[in-house]
């Protein structure tokens, strides 16, 4: 008791004091009108969900991760580590009456027991965008541009980060193409994800673990190393489905005006399974950071949820990287905004005509902080001219005897003196 | 599988569709909106708590309700049922650095596990108000005031509720003076708090449960009598200083313009046992719903956390009971707004002209639908005309020939015919 310690947030969880609200408002903000403006509808639902719906189908990771509990009717729930799961859930419940393609978005709190350390956080706020029931390709365009849209408000341009582009598709068709067979596939997505996370000796000590033999190593090794997707070509000795798919997709973004900020890149994997396409990973353009943001086309989310099959592109968007990476750029300016009025008054005499006009200013819209008590000259002063308001209006004995106040513009310095009862309307 | 069932939310969970969403944000709006009109600054904390700060000095049912887990680190963590303890703490950790008087808002979600019944969800929404650090009776009448003005921004008057406003301080007070030693007063505010939602047989019997003897009983229903506070004064036999605080207090009312919504009512407590002063509770005029709204004067929280004494106000105002009010005035009229444009196209040869002209317009700050895949003007004007926009543009090879797009104002029936290279910038 009295120790600092019992004021912390549970560890992993972080208290938004207003100055962190205020940025991650201009966050959120940047996230809501991109997908506005891209036509993106919003939806949520519950932080809690049903532990099943998380881990149906899930042998990886993520299922380790889930904080999981149970109610005290014994159900079993959980804090959801992503909100895929929870939208294939929505649409699947109302897959009859919903009109397809669908664009919607969300920002979720997910949560994930994780050990701590940089930018790890046990929770945190992600931006999710999926057009569902759409098998073009200009589906993932829509998400990639509507995302990209996000980051230019943010301040960011084509010089900062990159849009790194795989497709599981071609991956699969590759490995199989090399001698990989597709019931290795799983277990090899799953080593060559963490590839960028670790020596190239514990890739092959995870493959070997996963019983492929040397030939299907190196074969995963010399994929592991295409350049570009003529080098792709070049393998497969010709053109293929999966390759055209991309070059189709790379041909789209140039049409969007993404042509710079979009790469190929074979490493690209994502540890979730459901992915069966296109994948791709944002990354600053340093590779200081963990992703930006990650998504990708899955086919098979619905289908194994009960509903009809239907494909879908998804990406998530999460607060904690972007917010260290508008930071160590600088442009992390969200600031409280000022408010439009201060007003005191001397004693109590007063108090009905400062709480009157507070209250008709108000009325017009304008944001007011009004004195709770009364107060000298000074110290109103003193605290209205801290920087968080515009304008000032003290009301004196004075003031009230002679029907008029003060309005002092508190950045101009200037003064204008106005009638009491014109204000009060 | 394939059973509707598996795609409910966990029961007493709430999904949100895109209307639904609507619908929350014009709630969410006007509460954001009426909080910085007033002066007061968002903070927020996450959903998880630690368990030990819920249930610090608390014996109430709110412990009961509450959704505990443990973490893998065996830590016990709780679904926050109230924010107010997360506020205490936040605020006892920069005690030393915060300016006092501070008026904080938070829209928070909270959880209790309670049994299921009409307008009783497992997790809800509450905006919270708080004014912390200030003696003034103002503080009450700010939260209020607040209050008062998000619910006129949602269509309600002062014909269609009414604040009713005791205060805990004056209602011991009574007790004392009617002879119910102090000991007794926690137990005789818990039994009275429920005293709207049962039979007066039932009080009877949770008083004498709390070993009220018999004249300390007839006290209580006597003091539960009293209609005005002129009453109160006649049975003080004089004037009495939680007497004259609640007076002043509907002067200031009065002075903020809401003296026809402020009654006093002798029968509000409030269940949660941190209330020490005024406390107040809002009610449609019909007294058809829960509370819209409820709260009070504290003024031991921050100190039973281990912080420096700070007295407070605090109101809480949840989404549910206000959108089964405003749904039963039939004044829930959110609805999604339109976007500006639906863009479509003919064939694949336009897909390149219709994607940059949604950028395009996109870049002008307005939003654009443009069609996924091509698809003939009957099936695009088709979609376009549910509702959902304000403007069609349908691209045709002849367009792209020209050099120009017809802009169709899908409300107003008419037609522009614009050049593609200056829409394009």
């Amino acid at each position: 008791m009295g120790n600092n310690a019992h004021f912390e947030p549970p560890r992993g969880m972080r208290d938004f004091y207003p100055e962190a609200v205020a940025a991650r408002n201009a966050l959120f903000d940047a996230w809501t009108q991109s997908s506005r403006l891209f036509g993106f509808s919003q939806y949520d639902a519950c932080v809690v969900e049903s532990l099943e719906l998380l881990k149906r189908k899930r042998g990886d990771e993520i299922v380790e991760q889930i904080y999981a509990f149970k109610d005290k009717s014994n159900r079993d729930l959980a804090l959801r580590p992503e909100m895929t799961p929870t939208l294939a859930r929505l649409i699947a419940a109302r897959q009859g009456q919903l009109a397809f393609p669908l664009k919607w978005f969300a920002i979720a709190q997910c949560f994930r027991y994780e050990r701590m350390s940089r930018g790890r956080k046990r929770e945190h706020y992600q931006w999710n965008l999926d057009v569902v029931g759409e098998t073009a390709l200009a589906a993932e365009v829509e998400v990639l541009a509507c995302a990209a849209h996000a980051l230019r408000e943010l301040g960011l341009g084509s010089g900062d980060y990159k849009i790194h582009i795989n497709s599981r598709a071609l991956l699969a068709d590759l490995l199989t193409h090399s001698g990989v067979a597709p019931a290795f596939h799983p277990a090899t997505f799953l080593a060559l994800d963490k590839r960028g996370k670790q020596e190239d000796a514990d890739t092959l000590r995870a493959l070997k673990a996963a019983a492929l033999d040397d030939n299907a190593i190196a074969a995963v090794f010399r994929i592991m190393g295409l350049q570009s997707l003529e080098e792709v070509r070049q393998l497969f000795g010709g053109e293929q489905p999966a390759l055209t798919a991309l070059q189709t997709l790379f041909q789209l973004l140039a049409e969007y005006g993404l042509g710079d900020i979009a790469w190929f890149d074979i490493g690209i994997v994502r540890g979730l399974d459901y992915y069966t396409g296109i994948v791709f990973e944002a990354f600053d353009a340093e590779r200081q950071f963990r992703a930006i943001f990650g998504g990708g086309r899955y086919d098979n989310l619905l289908s194994d949820l009960g509903g009809a099959p239907m494909t879908a592109v998804g990406l998530g968007f999460g607060d904690v990287v972007i917010a260290e990476l508008l930071a160590e750029k600088g442009r992390l300016v969200a600031q409280q905004t000022k408010l439009d009025y201060a007003i005191g008054y001397m004693d109590d005499s007063q108090r009905s005509a400062a709480l009157r006009l507070a209250q008709a200013i108000r009325r017009t819209g304008q944001s007011v902080d009004v004195a709770l008590h009364a107060e000298k000259p000074k110290q109103f002063f003193a605290r209205a001219g801290k920087g968080a308001f515009q304008k000032a209006i003290y009301v004196g004995p004075d003031d009230v005897a002679r029907g008029t106040v003060r309005i002092k513009n508190l950045d101009e310095r200037t003064e204008e003196e106005r009638s009491l009862t014109e204000l009060l309307g």
